[in-house]
């Protein structure tokens, strides 16, 4: 799937042979893929291959499709074309749409749907972004406790056809949800049996307002198909299905890991974010933690007597930094994961920083062991400077991997994204003190 | 849910409340949760909170404990419990429990199985770690095309309680695969229509071979239920569930996220390894590194006199090579990232790299003139030493910036994994390139 899947579909065109394109695109082709082989056609070209798809298949393509394409293609089709692509999409796709898309695409889009549709998306655009409301779907099924178990399935083939998914039905009463029952129990069960017989009451939901990463951890550590979501009355809104779920940890990973890259995250991907976007996103991290370096040099500045006596001082340096750095960075990664996953919290700091100093101690035995006998074995000093380095190494790796702990923690205590805790500012800070440390140790025994 | 609930059922136990305690456990504990609880509970303890539970719960509970827990609770059960246990458990579940069991526990459980069942587990142990066929389940639905929508809701009904996930039903004819049919389809369609008119034959599929991250990554990407698992010959021989595809990605992203960070990565949990196996997993990379940084040293060491002469020189050292590792790794994280959700792959080499080398210009034109504002204000040196800095900063960071994306491409192409190409690795080799390209710079300028 790729290149020449996309050269093939416009040479298709090119040749006019539509009709076999169309079999094609329906018989062979996935909406995600399709969306994603359109990239960087002309107008012309994406409004002719929209033309050819199916309906639903359209509407599809049109959600996965990135929001510069996705512009290019409105102001490309009639109205009446723009409105059966509305019809068809599900409401938290058109939502996510809108959020995208320049004021004057929105007017028209909006246009392009019924008074309700529109009062519902009204109502899901005020959800505050990242939350349950904004990703949830307002399609689902909903029972009541009275029905009987085949009244039930005949409700889902009425209405399911239009459901994003009927695998798990809400049993609700005036609005409210009281139980939820899976297809698996309705077709497995005896026909005549209530709902009220085989609902399950001790279900899982969320809120609207609950953060959406939450909403789909609760998916993924219970393995579930959707949870149901309410709001502040226990009144039932919506339901946040596991695909979505999927997508929003994904999106949230690749956030944590560009923040604990020192990198601001954009919802964008790596090619659709211009130059001058990765500048700003990289920028203010890098400007900070060069300035926060100034505190190192004025350090070692303080120590320019010592260095020009034993100018051989200097060469160990970036060793020293480099090792508590990536000592430090391995231990907030570690402890960042853990928070994310939820395995470690605050009340856990003192186990943490107790473990990591255990951790600590057995590493700097074994790294400054081995560096001494470099030193001495490259002639690069004499037992004493070895003893001295490997003093300096033992005391940087224990203050490294104890920052390195703590930090995260504390950072999520006051509220903070423990992932800013990460590599970049923990390497800045283990430089100043292993520095300090350093300068410390070889001033007092070379008597410098 | 927590420490009180922990608590609570240990009161319980102690005061002899059974009955109330089977209840409460009944109908306010999901097994995912009441495992994590029973961390710490001795063996009795955990034995008797067993002897509570149904038989379904008991053994979901058992699937989700980690293996220390396991262990105990195994040898504190008689045989015919054990029965039990072995009995209720999806057979994928199983094949997890006997991997991380020691032998004469795993004898135990195999002695606990029906023949039938042993050979399957046999021939799922046989799979490669971490590939599709060691994650996958042999329940799943099976219906010939010649059924009609009602027959085929018959068989679920029949055989579905047993089944995992019955969402999707494969058509099968002589065990080879060729199509797939939405229970959702099978409610919403006339019950006298044949099967091989509503199955779909172009369904997506994955091979027992294939790694379990990518299975994990079609499920996510086209937001399926399941994926049917077919053998060498299209032989339907599993699924893999939605479920188990969201435990793969979260533990594929905690791999990645380790080794992004120098950590060898476990499968154990932060608390649930030991201080040894972190040490274990830690300390390979440290000592790489430490011992790479020598080359380091050697290149400062050639400038000592140069050292001896402006001894303020050392003092640049740390913001250089900081600034030039955040810059490496900000962009091979970026590049990494990208490669892990599919949005780059190698042949967009150049284009990253010409992505890179636009950014790194931008980013070291503010940073030098930042810097030489500051070293000027803060009296570090004047005019000439600002623009040597500024200009030792610019190779810095356009070097940085290519060799970070330019390694995790080039990994991917060589069949390594990317992840290793992160921050450490970067920021070792970023040093020697910025400490060479410093030194050269300097000796230059000021004639040394």
């Amino acid at each position: 799937m790729g290149v020449e899947w996309k050269e093939h579909i416009l040479d298709m065109l090119e040749a006019r042979r539509y009709k076999e394109l169309k079999e094609e695109l329906e018989n062979n082709m996935y909406p995600v893929d399709l969306a994603d082989l359109m990239e960087g056609f002309s107008q012309k070209q994406l409004v002719m291959v929209f033309r050819l798809l199916a309906k639903e298949e359209a509407a599809e393509t049109f959600s996965y499709m990135d929001s510069d394409l996705r512009e290019l293609l409105i102001n490309g089709l009639t109205d009446s074309e723009l409105e059966e692509i509305m019809e068809e999409m599900y409401l938290d796709d058109t939502v996510d749409v809108l959020e995208e898309m320049p004021a004057n695409v929105v007017d028209r889009l909006l246009m392009a749907t019924d008074e309700e549709t529109r009062q519902q998306i009204n109502q899901l655009l005020q959800y505050p972004e990242d939350s349950a409301g904004s990703v949830m779907n307002v399609d689902y099924i909903a029972l009541r406790k009275e029905m009987t178990v085949a009244e039930s399935i005949l409700k889902i083939r009425q209405v399911g056809l239009n459901r994003e998914t009927i695998y798990t039905c809400y049993v609700t009463e005036k609005r409210k949800l009281i139980g939820s029952v899976d297809v698996k129990e309705l077709l497995t069960t005896s026909e005549s049996k209530k709902i009220e017989e085989i609902m399950d009451t001790n279900m899982l939901y969320g809120r609207t307002t609950d953060d959406q990463e939450d909403v789909a951890g609760i998916i993924r550590k219970y393995g579930l198909i959707a949870l149901p979501i309410v709001d502040h009355e226990m009144c039932m809104v919506g339901i946040v299905t596991v695909d979505d779920a999927m997508l929003v940890l994904q999106e949230e990973a690749t956030e944590d890991i560009s923040i604990m890259a020192g990198v601001n995250p954009s919802e964008e991907s790596y090619f659709g974010t211009t130059v001058v976007e990765h500048v700003k996103s990289r920028l203010p991290w890098l400007l900070f933690l060069m300035l926060s370096a100034t505190v190192t040099q004025m350090i070692m500045n303080s120590y320019e007597a010592a260095l020009a006596v034993m100018p051989q001082l200097a060469g160990f340096i970036p060793m020293l930094t480099g090792t508590g750095g990536n000592c430090g960075s391995q231990s907030s990664t570690l402890v960042i994961r853990g928070l994310t996953v939820g395995e470690i919290e605050f009340h856990d700091l003192f186990k943490v920083i107790w473990k990591e100093i255990r951790i600590a101690v057995c590493i700097s035995l074994v790294l400054s062991v081995v560096n001494g006998i470099r030193i001495v074995l490259m002639g690069q000093g004499d037992m004493l400077m070895a003893l001295t380095i490997g003093l300096t190494m033992a005391c940087t790796v224990v203050i490294a991997k104890v920052v390195g702990c703590t930090l995260p923690l504390v950072a999520k205590k006051v509220g903070l994204d423990p992932a800013v805790m990460a590599t970049p500012l923990i390497s800045t800070l283990v430089d100043i003190s292993t520095i300090s440390v350093y300068f410390a140790i070889v001033s007092t025994v070379f008597q410098l």
